[in-house]
């Protein structure tokens, strides 16, 4: 027997009506690229996300259709976001720092039939549009004083296109499994793979990005969004901004440490959120300007993710900024929430380190997660902060698979995704990443976490940057090997390095050989390419074999 | 085209699994109808309630059955939330305060199986047992210790039944549109009708009120549950308590404003929800007992619902406890979060009257709940905060209909459900309720609210309790009469009532008349009957008529 509630399905449309209906004059700032500060708010977005979606017939795109960007973080992109999903046809984001041939592969890849475009961009699609098969018009987002001059087929001005539209439009009721946004995954192996997400899945996504639990998101709050919005939604803030009619302010390219200060202390940002790097920029220009106060600025919560929070980056935000930190672990594959990391009424006592080191595990479970760490065999493993496992997720905004089936049927036998992490799980639900799974070294059955002896090799005050990788070993399968690049300037052995290590480190997890080079290898997005490292050291013979 | 995330179905034994999981050891405690404290945890409710799931079976109650309760706030109703809709059958909460015949007439009509109770209901059970045609077995809810002496076929013992059944129990993976629960209104007219939620509509419903624009529920919570577990689901809190593990604090039958002080103060809670009755009654402990000092409790919300908050009630949690009031709108048919008195960032400059005149509203519209007023053409009116309307709302948690089609079609043509409340919404989306459309008096094609006059009436200090009616009247098509019960000892006239009404309200809004009674008619639940006062008042003649 059904119940007899209301079937409505959750669409994304419906986020930016309330917003429109209940929070018309709550601003939306943006820095352009083009330069100034623009303001419009949620009624200035919707009647622009209307056009968005008049425009996408007007331009032949069909409900399922790709439409892609390549943009920075603006009201237009907001625009995009709403009016593109809101008619039926899939955004799909593409991250603009990625290399021009994975650009190419992935726009090819998705078959975008429109691609939207920043003008700091101009130079990178009029290199692109020729391979760009699927791509029927171009738009340049910006008015027509600042339209690029460049040689791409079908240019349109976004402006124009919008102002020519209509602001009647009327949001199909789709069903809610609809796709509705498209990214793709950088990896550090084989071809980006497609994650595409539903009008369902992004709706509860942003209701449990609503908890106090995890961002705890509400109309009092004026939200910096630092996070791209070519980045999995940026973390879904721009439909949670929506859900409760949030004062929304958004950076565009303007993502260096003076900007964003500006940027926080103008529009008095309460919360924000970003990646490390972004953070690090900030520290920079504080460290640069010592009269400026931070903890003026009146920001109260900064949500970190995309990669782990260090404990000086804690403390800074915790002692100069006065702001709570809100660390978080997801993948574009899980919406992105996974875990978020927010204290339990049972650690009110604790203090100092014990504090310290619940604050810096990646998080606890919520509502909607499903978690699990197995093992080799895909057999549970205790929730012991102890033991190192697989990573497998579940849940309604977790992906089932990958655009076009890339990499086969992915989820284990209890329908879980394997994230491809490796992590602790302590009695309480916190976890703790240990590594990616194909990174960790296989010593004699027991697992050495390459990331814990790194990040330790670069606190020697002569090591510029150092990585760990597993080398075959005729008894123990593997055994790590160190490969550093020395700090300009410093020296170094191969024998004070080991010493250093070993007074921190368990003895089993010492590596076996230290190399030095000139430089290690980088995805575009900075990550480091160890398929590349294990490549090249794949023949290297260690001392002990 | 469809999005790739995984199909997981929105179900309520997927939140006592995450409380269970991540929270287990947050205490749920109890006072129980026998007296004693009574202390479990999450863990201790989940395998209640599996053992609830495996008595289903053992009781022959299949997928779908109505199990019914006449139950107070405790573990043991909170397992059978659980258990029985987790199971796959529909919980049916039966108000004990209703007649006997309501009683009768609403298990009758849900064709109850088993009928769970309260040992405060034993007697009543005894007497309705025989009329309730339906029901195969009665359970107490409690032990052996305390099973009531009563003459009823097939009575269990609450706390032998479960101990009996395995703790091994897997959830079935239902379709997220089944039916778990099941609530009858004790409207003022006709018989009482079912709503019958999902298990969809109650999980969506459930992360709205985690919101901080809503009740803002945390994992850092404390709660009390003062509203009773047999209306709309205790606010649907129960379930938002399980979603992030929060403490939970049930009173039981020990409403009285010594045991929740005394419950506030010892279990250190945080957040109640309540009507504004029991919240009289917890003011009257104060009064008596003036060395007692609420701001020490460290509450931190109060939320009201099913009621008007009055100003007084507002300023004294404000003021003596230090306590926020989350003042709200909703109804059984809307699970019932229809609106929620919060502030928004504009109100932060003002105070005093224009701050109370916000605050004392209902409360503005969250994201899931469409809001119209209509007029009798069923014309959309304007936001005005002026123009008078019937309210109707639509959403994925509110009604479709009744159970056993009872009413008739209910939603209006664009699928929103008719709330039979008269209401404003001012240009911010808040909503004041004006009074039951079958409240209000015509007159001469306009409104006049009969509750706005009812609460200036009662000002007075001669009045004991009085109500408006519309009564026929030849030009206008209605007339105010208002009804006064007298305050023994005081004296009133029908001029002096006059006098002091036409003081503070609209000329053409001054009844036609007064009339003095003894007593006013009431439902069980104490709502006003004015159906019997109109029936009694029918014939009368107005002096200006």
């Amino acid at each position: 027997m059904f119940g007899l509630m209301q079937d409505r399905p959750l669409l994304i449309a419906s986020l930016i009506e309330h917003a429109a209906t209940f929070h018309p004059e709550t601003e939306i700032v943006s820095r352009l690229p083009e330069g100034a500060v623009h303001r419009t708010n949620w009624l200035g977005v919707r009647q622009r996300a209307k056009q968005v979606a008049n425009a996408m017939a007007a331009l032949g795109v069909q409900p399922g259709d790709r439409v892609g960007t390549l943009a920075w973080n603006s009201y237009r992109h907001l625009a995009l976001y709403y009016g593109v999903s809101g008619s039926g046809a899939v955004l799909h984001t593409v991250n603009p720092r990625l290399f021009p041939e994975q650009i190419d592969y992935i726009v090819n890849h998705a078959e975008d039939k429109v691609l939207f475009f920043d003008i700091t961009f101009a130079e990178l699609v009029e290199k692109l549009a020729p391979l760009l098969k699927s791509v029927k018009t171009f738009v340049a987002m910006t008015d027509r004083a600042h339209m690029p001059a460049i040689q791409v087929p079908n240019l349109l001005c976004f402006e124009e296109l919008l102002d020519a539209q209509s602001t009647d439009y009327t949001w199909p009721e789709l069903d809610e499994r609809t796709a509705s946004s498209l990214c793709y995954t950088s990896g550090t192996t084989g071809n980006p793979k497609g994650v595409l997400y539903s009008h369902r899945s992004t709706v509860l996504h942003t209701l449990m990005e609503l908890a106090p639990d995890t961002f705890g998101i509400s109309s009092g709050e004026t939200l910096l969004l630092v996070v791209p919005m070519f980045h999995a939604n940026a973390w879904g803030t721009p439909y949670a901004a929506a859900m409760v009619g949030a004062k929304l302010v958004m950076p565009g390219p303007h993502l260096d440490g003076k900007s964003i200060y500006t940027l926080m202390r103008d529009e008095k940002v309460t919360f924000s959120q970003g990646v490390p790097t972004v953070w690090l920029m900030l520290f920079q220009y504080l460290d640069a300007n010592p009269d400026v106060r931070p903890r003026e600025l009146g920001v109260k919560r900064i949500g970190i993710g995309g990669a782990a929070v260090s404990r000086a980056m804690l403390e800074r935000f915790e002692n100069d900024f006065g702001a709570e930190v809100v660390q978080g672990w997801g993948m574009t594959e899980t919406s992105p929430i996974g875990v978020i990391s927010k204290l339990l009424p049972k650690h009110a006592a604790l203090a100092g380190d014990e504090l310290l080191k619940i604050k810096l595990k990646q998080g606890r479970g919520v509502w909607g997660v499903d978690l699990k760490i197995v093992d080799e065999n895909g057999q549970a493993l205790p929730w012991d902060g102890k033991a190192f496992g697989h990573l497998h997720v579940r849940g309604p905004w977790i992906t089932s698979g990958y655009y076009k089936s890339e990499g086969g049927a992915v989820l284990d036998a209890e329908g879980f995704f394997p994230t491809g992490d490796v992590a602790t799980i302590d009695p309480d639900g916190y976890l703790q990443l240990v590594d990616r799974a194909k990174d960790v070294i296989k010593s004699g059955g027991e697992w050495i976490s390459s990331i814990d002896v790194e990040n330790i090799a670069m606190g020697h005050p002569g090591v510029a940057e150092a990585a760990i990788i597993g080398v075959a070993h005729p008894k123990w399968q593997e055994r790590p090997l160190l490969i550093v690049v020395k700090r300009p300037g410093q020296e170094v052995t191969r024998d004070g390095m080991l010493d250093y290590l070993g007074s921190r480190i368990a003895k089993w997890w010492l590596p076996d050989d230290v190399v030095f080079v000139d430089s290690l290898p980088h995805t575009a997005t900075g990550k480091l390419l160890k398929t590349s490292l294990r490549a090249q050291f794949k023949d290297y013979r260690l001392p002990t074999a």
